[in-house]
């Protein structure tokens, strides 16, 4: 889809074919799947099988394609109105990602913009822009990855939560980007992981993005972040995020929060790295972000062993909101955003499609 | 061993038996297992078959029972060199908890402040010693309780991190005895339970402990701290500690200096409820405690299968010192200490045996 090879990209595409990387199989199995209907492409994203605001950006933007080659539509308004139930049930596989919404509605935008009757030609506009979306998110991760190792530069050591790596995008990553971008150059860099629970996308995923690309990592456990920041050995905490507000507010895997509030106890730079695809400008502040609430058993059990008893109530948030006044900048592929975040992020409202 | 029936003891005297729960088990399994050799007992605290720096501290002076009893000694000389081998013997199980070397040195210092040569009297010196430290501390634990809930009165939240339960104690608890009073008065109380990884005593211990004692329970994991501080529902956090330093600073199951952090950040109370054996007089600061690091399997694996690549490596450190200026009260069986620290607490000193 693009001139440059990611690191580690979670989406294949091979003529016709669309393969994705079955990450909830990670780190014990590599296994590639090929997505053939959109049904299989809603229930992919629902059960995390891929994963990351970019991923399910450009994932749904395929499902698309899938839609808009089953279609049997003859008419122009038959076909759209096929695109728009598609639309429409794939944006309800998951609720916080706003790269889904916005993927979605830039292939709907690109198919009813076209002034073609032919159900051959706008199915090639969808296909025109799923795999747009997919090089347009490339560069992006590029850019992000050059920006970002620009401002941590080399040595030392990073710490991130969970996986904003290639794996949640089409292959560089967000958070991860810079340390890619780094490892290219052959510079040094240290990466403390935590492993994320309840789903363990750190150690199962952000581990073994960075074990497979040579890049030291240390994992530990989300409560050891306070231990390791406190230690003085980390110049900088970095994550991605699933949607951010107009106003810099984050939404991000739950416990992201947490150590945004640790980062500025001990004075250590916060970096939310996202494609601007991430910024929601319809949405003032993260109060309005809807947060996902997942089921009982991701905390209560674990490969089907009970860990607490069955009467014991479990509250599942997957992402947490941190209020902006904790991110000391948004690395974007555009560059650095410094606070004001309202009017700065504001800036880039227009560069995006 | 005392005439209160404490909630959820560990430890099981009967006659000359001396029964643990094994905590390993829990919560799938309640097995109860004897322990008839001081190799046992050490290694029962090494696996944390029994956990918890009240509970240590009593099966400590139980492994000094058991070495009395095996031992095969003519004089008091001999008899005092074979309960030294044991003492320094179990000193070595576990290296944070304060309450074992403390259990242990008292039993030590009891039998050497006998003036007897008879090598039956000195045992029966060993054994009295083991139960009053047992029965005091279901009294401490008791204490503990109604100070604490006196403290943090009827209704609402409390937030608690791993298990400073009935079963870390003789019983009562230390974090947790407010809930238990509260709960025997009939007072609601609903309690956030932070899972507490890598070994989850939160969900497999304070979870039980606290479903079998029919109070209200809610899982989360320790990543889910900050957001239901965030949301306002939780009025206090309330927490044990395995060592006191004489200036406030407490080391505690790892993540707990995050959740102080946080609770400071939202200022909420954030209170530290131990027994005075806890204090360690002669270490001056938090800086000097000694802090276990385990095994990396805990946090790489679960149920032997990988959740990380091999090759990556794992920090893993079993606790953290929370700083004094984080710490709203110390709730003690004497009553609540407030700052300044190295004065209050240092009022106490003499009050410990």
């Amino acid at each position: 889809m693009s001139d440059i090879a990611p690191p580690a990209p979670p989406i294949e595409i091979t003529g016709d074919r669309i393969l994705l990387l079955d990450q909830t199989l990670l780190p014990a199995e590599e296994r590639w799947i090929e997505i053939e209907s959109v049904e299989q492409m809603w229930d992919a994203i629902k059960i995390l099988r891929i994963r990351g605001a970019p991923a399910i950006g450009i994932a749904a933007a395929y499902g698309m394609v899938i839609a808009s080659r089953g279609a049997t539509a003859a008419s122009r308004d038959e076909f759209l109105a096929d695109l728009e139930t598609a639309r429409s049930y794939l944006a309800s596989s998951r609720p916080t990602a706003v790269n889904l919404f916005w993927a979605l509605n830039r292939v709907m935008k690109a198919v009813e913009q076209t002034e073609s009757d032919s159900v051959h030609v706008l199915r090639r506009v969808v296909r025109k822009e799923a795999d747009d979306i997919y090089r347009e998110d490339v560069e992006a991760g590029r850019k992000i990855g050059e920006f970002g190792a620009e401002l941590l530069g080399a040595g030392g050591s990073v710490l991130t939560h969970c996986n904003a790596g290639g794996i949640a995008t089409s292959g560089y990553g967000t958070a991860l980007a810079p340390m890619y971008i780094l490892n290219e150059r052959g510079e040094q860099i240290h990466v403390f992981v935590d492993e994320t629970r309840p789903l363990l996308q750190g150690s199962r995923l952000t581990a073994w993005e960075l074990d497979r690309a040579g890049i030291d990592a240390t994992l530990i456990t989300d409560s050891m972040a306070a231990s390791v920041l406190a230690s003085g050995k980390v110049k900088a905490v970095i994550v991605g995020s699933d949607r951010v507000a107009a106003n810099g507010d984050v939404a991000n895997k739950i416990g992201t929060l947490g150590v945004a509030m640790l980062a500025h106890g001990f004075d250590i730079p916060f970096y939310v790295a996202i494609p601007v695809s991430t910024i929601d400008f319809e949405i003032e502040t993260g109060a309005d972000i809807p947060i996902e609430e997942r089921q009982r058993d991701e905390i209560a059990s674990i490969n089907n062993v009970a860990l607490t008893p069955d009467r014991v109530a479990v509250y599942n948030p997957a992402f947490d909101v941190t209020p902006a006044r904790y991110v000391t900048a948004f690395i974007t592929e555009h560059g650095i955003i410094k606070p004001p975040f309202k009017e700065n992020l504001g800036r880039l409202q227009n560069l995006s499609v």
